[in-house]
């Protein structure tokens, strides 16, 4: 996929996104964060942000058949072998593989390479795999990260998995529970690519399952039928109609999931005559995957605003509990009271600060939270704080969001003036 | 399609299904209606067979939205305008009409051509449209018949339908039932064609509950992918997969529905990088559509066989129960007891001559229909009519079946000699 990123515009593209990223994570420390934590939005609704929140890149999900060509993909993507790899015939990769980019070694200043293994993959706090560790030790015996230095992975991250085996073979025990593995993942990652062997295409029991363990995130979820060139034209559109067919009854969406067709590896063609329709396929696929670093840099700055003002209404809320305490006697009859008025209190407030009260947070989840809570720690509003976060919303993330949208021209005009990829 | 019908063994093909469908007849009036008549099989079973029942070609019924090319689509397959054909971008097709052979003047010796109206057709004894009279006026003022001298309307009858409409056009009124005219046509054609524009695909709702009237005979579908040329392949690719994608929504079978890809009209392509496969396909469609007549004939042998197999049955039991009435006194209450104890005659009568008891009718059913026969009427068993249906079974309808099997293999080795289709 490297010569995909290469060209002028290209080239720059990681390091804006990351410099998107670097900001979000300073506002999000110096603006937001003291916000947070003043009014006890940790305490209330979620977790403060760590770094790996921000730098994390985005994730690709393989999920396919064994042999279907899942390792043999990656490896073309990245033109690269990574370490760890096996490709072959028979049922070759037996573990979950995340393939990153290697961290920078702060004592030598080089690039760290190989592998690290599952139990000390979910103790790494710059990893996002920590809650793995609730797999057990079956599933962690099965998991490793390749690290690497590599162009493709500066951009996003790669997720290899075991081949869902078919038949006979399936009644194999993993260990491990292979569906919420690969639920867990799917939730957490930003494409899912499903994919298919057009010269044996099997959709087994197994693969149904996988398939269902996946198919609520179907917005992320292309499609590639793979090996298209080991089969004639008419035995294609028989194995692709088969595939729509039986994915159309899986899916429920009425949008149809994007199936992208080809021979995805660097070994020349069997059957030549769909070169021209591969060629095309492969570069919408590529294009989709490097518009993940851009979406995923929008998605964060996204969350960060949603996030900006659930932690201004929280820090409504708390200071007005806090004003309306008594001094001195009857604290706990007060605060059964307010927390019986809350309801009544959202509403005032969203009046007051001209809030919607679609920013509030879930009344009930709220009075559960505040009925645990001491209200003597709670403070009066600091104006000051909330400046901070109007400014950072009106004024920085605006900056940001203008970053990612110039780079974004940038890519269309590229594509403007090179054609459309089909024509 | 004149060209894949003619070829030495084709042209001869119509003739010996034709010589099947003569042989058939004859072997009815002969051999078996004698026994019918003797035991009274009409009244306990099913009418009387005409001449039209064994002479009736087997039809194909094509359905779809308006403009999809189903007009087109039938000239192309005839080589030939047919009377009343209206060829057009808007909705043009209004009526439904069933384009056959014309018969044979009995004064002239010429072939009729021109179109019969539909209150003329649903009168006329040799056509298999006499039930369409009870769908009313309104329907059969959109209902003809085309008749012409044409070698594809030899072996097949085909029926044109008017194009289903979408979105603000759906709502005015035809003024009778499409979707049972539908379901009426579906389950006596022999092959139901579902055509689909590739330009501009598009599956309104009224389209779904004309495919709901049709899709309890999926066995008989065949779907049409029409103007495959309009659009460059990966287009198609997308179009062919949102097809597929809808119609196994809609479809509950595993079986995934053949779809033929291609443009069927005499035009030449406008994209023609799929050349090799259109005609590929286009060679498959045609092969269904000639083996149509075959496998007609082996149906209809097939059903008189298992006519055959009731009446022999039906002849045991009727000459059972004259045997056991008394000559007298009490004919009332024997009939009475007969009746009752009609499945102890079954196994009775199913061991004396050694039938299946799945051969004997429904019990409930022969009850309900003895109740009102007049037992009086009834005779003892004759062998020689048993005699004469058994050589049919034996000899004659084995002399037949050859026939068609003989056919069959010259077909099998033409395509051997010539290749498969595709290669
Ligand atoms: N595009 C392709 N065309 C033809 N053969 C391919 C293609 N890609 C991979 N193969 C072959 O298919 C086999 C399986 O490849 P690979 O090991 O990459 O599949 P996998 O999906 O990772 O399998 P597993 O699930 O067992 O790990 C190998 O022999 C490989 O050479
Ligand atoms: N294979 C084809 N490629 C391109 N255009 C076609 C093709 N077949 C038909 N057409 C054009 O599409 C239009 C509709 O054709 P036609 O009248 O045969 O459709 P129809 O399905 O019978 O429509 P209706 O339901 O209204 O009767 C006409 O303009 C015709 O020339
Ligand atoms: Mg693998
Ligand atoms: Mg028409």
């Amino acid at each position: 996929m490297l010569r995909w990123l290469r060209g002028e515009e290209k080239e720059k593209e990681p390091e804006v996104f990351e410099s998107v990223a670097n900001g979000l994570k300073k506002l999000y420390k110096n603006r937001l964060r003291p916000l947070e934590d003043a009014y006890k939005f940790h305490d209330f609704h979620s977790p403060a942000l760590d770094d790996a929140d921000f730098d994390s890149k985005p994730m690709v999900l393989l999920v396919g058949q064994y042999s279907t060509g899942k390792t043999t993909f990656i490896r073309y993507l990245l033109e690269k072998d990574f370490p760890g790899m096996r490709i072959g015939p028979e049922p070759t990769t037996d573990c979950f593989i995340a393939i990153m980019h290697g961290d920078v070694d702060k004592a030598t200043g080089t690039i760290n390479e190989g592998v690290i293994p599952g139990n000390a993959l979910v103790i790494d706090k710059s990893k996002p795999f920590r809650a793995l560790s609730s797999f057990g030790n079956n599933f962690l015996s099965r998991l490793q990260c390749s690290q690497m230095k590599n162009e493709v992975l500066q951009s996003i991250s790669i997720i290899d998995t075991p081949g869902i085996l078919s038949g006979e073979k399936q009644r194999v025990n993993r260990g491990y529970d292979f569906s919420k593995v690969l639920t867990w993942m799917a939730e957490r990652v930003d494409r899912i690519i499903l994919l298919f062997d057009a010269h044996k295409l099997d959709i087994s029991d197994e693969f149904h399952e996988a398939l269902n363990a996946v198919k609520m995130y179907d917005s992320k979820i292309r499609v590639v039928l793979n090996k298209c060139d080991q089969v004639n034209t008419q035995q294609l559109m028989r194995v692709y109609g088969a595939l729509m067919w039986s994915l159309g009854k899986v899916i429920s969406t009425p949008e149809v999931v994007r199936v992208y067709i080809g021979s995805f590896w660097d070994q020349p063609l069997r059957y030549d005559e769909n070169r021209i329709l591969f060629e095309a396929e492969r570069n919408d696929l590529f294009e989709d995957i490097q518009s993940l670093p851009r979406n995923a840099a929008l998605r964060k700055l996204n969350d960060l605003i949603k996030r900006a003002r659930l932690a201004k209404v929280n820090a409504y809320i708390v200071s007005y509990l806090h004003d309306n305490m008594p001094s001195m006697f009857g604290k706990e009859k007060a605060k059964n009271k307010l927390i019986n008025d809350l309801d009544k209190i959202y509403v005032e407030l969203s009046n007051k600060y001209n809030t919607s009260l679609g920013d509030f947070p879930k009344v009930e989840e709220m009075r559960k939270q505040l009925k645990m809570a001491d209200f003597t720690k709670f403070r009066g509003l600091s104006e000051s704080m909330i400046k901070k976060v109007d400014e950072m919303l009106s004024r920085d993330i605006a900056d940001l969001m203008t970053l990612i949208q110039r780079e974004e021209a940038k890519m269309t005009e590229k594509i403007r003036q090179d054609g459309p990829a089909v024509k």
